[in-house]
């Protein structure tokens, strides 16, 4: 049977996504990063007093409240930011923007899957640049990503929940020839960001998402901080009305509540903590993490600890690939959730 | 100044969507062809029910719920439907897949301006299939679409407002060597569907959007109906998670009350063809139209009515492009909407 698709596409297997599992009894979900604790109750105000009526008319394309509230929370003009449905999109829009088809783009490795699977879709030529020994980015990055039209690199990393160094970072930025791409999913957890350093390089992107210290990943919005030169090229390939309505109302609540994320965020970095050390006591190997989630090297093999914490109702994330094929990745839930997952790995992890 | 951006990016203005005017005191809005009547009930219960807390948690990465109901209202297996993010995003799925840089992109024209757009943005060969002097598909389109791996065509058409012939449309599906997106948007004001034709061919999609008879363009909700081979190849351009938990939610009540649309639909149908037939005594050109708009030439030339009809409140969209500068496009208001608007005609239209 004839295959319509492009080569690139009909070759690649896709992305997968994190298990999002439905109907089971009694679970505690540890597998993909998502926050305990519910949105904010501003959220719930937002949602409860929005006007249905509204909705039989075009969201307004360029966000303009939501832009105007984000750039007053993160010290950047409203011709700095651009909003995606998810930060997920905002990474598409990136690939299509800076790299064509058969063009080189970077991207450090191990980091978020997606990255990868980006290339593939775009047809461009991946450029893997290993993090070193202690998944930091590695002194040649520059060099190894010469060619490339875009580096995309995650502070804090996922899976290894460490942040990367700041000043290797700002070497990369300046000697890169392309866009370098800061994907800062994970920043609220560790307490230093490189949004400030937008108005220091013509060629930095710096995403946030609300999919983690917001409670929103059921919501899909992101927002990405550049300059504004490459602000208006990715806004030629945005769809128009990508955000909606609900969502734009929504995240602005959200951001205007910023002090109740960070209460939790503050939480969530406590028990992470705190959990940390109980598992190193256990003779665990835990990677120190500015994330809601850890990297653990068990006792025993990763992939049969996996298996049978989820007997157990506790999904967490497994790997099977060069590097991390030792570590599970836990993502931080309630307190009360850590302690049973500690008391099971106690029983599990001799 | 150093741009980033890929050539096929910088060179492009971008897609400029219909005007969104917010804050003018009295307006009759009557050009982005959005619904004048509220959602249906079941929406607002939907809104109204949604517990806010599940907003931390991603939503269903294949929207399961919604694709079912949609295979049930439309008569197709689940795994024959895929939802967008609005059906701009489908349109943006379908090049990403079937067309790659370089490549040859058909697509009517007259038609939505969208249409070539996104053929600068992937970067492809365009491929512009003139209509006939009916604005219907032409006797030779398979031939003149010869070499694209793409075929858009909207049915009924916009901005014309008419309904391309099913025959010719039947001949170009079996002829073409790619793939024939017939994009049905206001196919819900016209009574005839492509959609169990997916059925016969294995290189035809058809896309629906909730924007129009659904009341529904500030949610970003489409679908598409395609063979399962179709679908699962855009299946892996697509964002995981672009559909969010509340757009499931709420388009999925909205498609479990089609009796309130289609009687939506049925009033908007009867408001246009008063309408028309108004226009027509008044000795204007009013083109056949089965969409919830009409495109009419007026006596006096159609950029001044435009512009007048602006100046007193009335947002209607005129295009300075060939073949189509001597109208202008009249979205259906209410019955009330468009009586003043029949007034405000027979004042500037002499």
């Amino acid at each position: 049977m004839k295959n319509y698709a492009r080569e690139a596409i009909s070759k690649i297997g896709g992305y997968v996504p994190g298990e999002q599992p439905r109907g089971l009894k009694r679970l505690i979900k540890l597998n993909t990063n998502e926050n305990p604790y519910p949105p904010s109750p501003k959220v719930e105000e937002a949602l409860k007093s929005f006007d249905y009526r509204r909705l039989r008319l075009y969201p307004d394309p360029c966000a303009t409240e939501l832009r105007n509230t984000a750039a007053s929370v993160y010290g950047v003009k409203p011709e700095q930011v651009i909003c995606g449905n998810g930060s997920d999109e905002l990474l598409t829009i990136a690939l299509r923007t800076f790299v064509g088809e058969g063009e080189f783009y970077a991207y450090t490795e191990p980091s978020y899957s997606l990255y990868p699977v980006l290339s593939d879709i775009q047809g461009a030529k991946p450029l893997p640049i290993p993090l070193d020994e202690n998944f930091d980015i590695p002194g040649n990055a520059a060099e190894l990503a010469r060619d490339a039209k875009l580096i995309m690199l995650a502070r804090p990393n996922a899976p290894t929940g460490n942040l990367p160094d700041e000043g290797r970072l700002k070497e990369l930025c300046r000697k890169a020839n392309g866009v370098v791409w800061v994907d800062e999913a994970y920043a609220d957890f560790a307490g230093s960001s490189f949004i400030s350093e937008i108005a220091n390089y013509p060629n930095v992107i710096v995403s946030r998402t609300f999919s983690k210290s917001f409670s929103l990943a059921g919501l899909r919005i992101g927002l990405a901080f550049a300059p504004e030169a490459l602000i208006n090229e990715m806004n030629k390939v945005r769809d128009s009305y990508n955000i909606d309505f609900l969502t734009q109302a929504i995240a602005k609540a959200a951001l205007e509540d910023v002090e109740y994320m960070r209460a939790n965020a503050a939480k969530i970095c406590a028990t992470r903590d705190w959990l940390s050390e109980e598992l190193h006591k256990m003779g665990c190997k835990v990677l120190p993490s500015q994330s809601n989630f850890i990297f653990v090297k068990p006792n025993r093999p990763a992939s049969e600890i996996f298996t049978e914490l989820r007997k157990d109702g506790f999904i967490v994330r497994y790997f099977n690939l060069p590097r991390i094929s030792e570590f599970i990745r836990v993502t931080m839930g309630t307190r009360e959730d850590m302690e049973s997952f500690l008391e099971e790995m106690r029983q599990l992890d001799k």
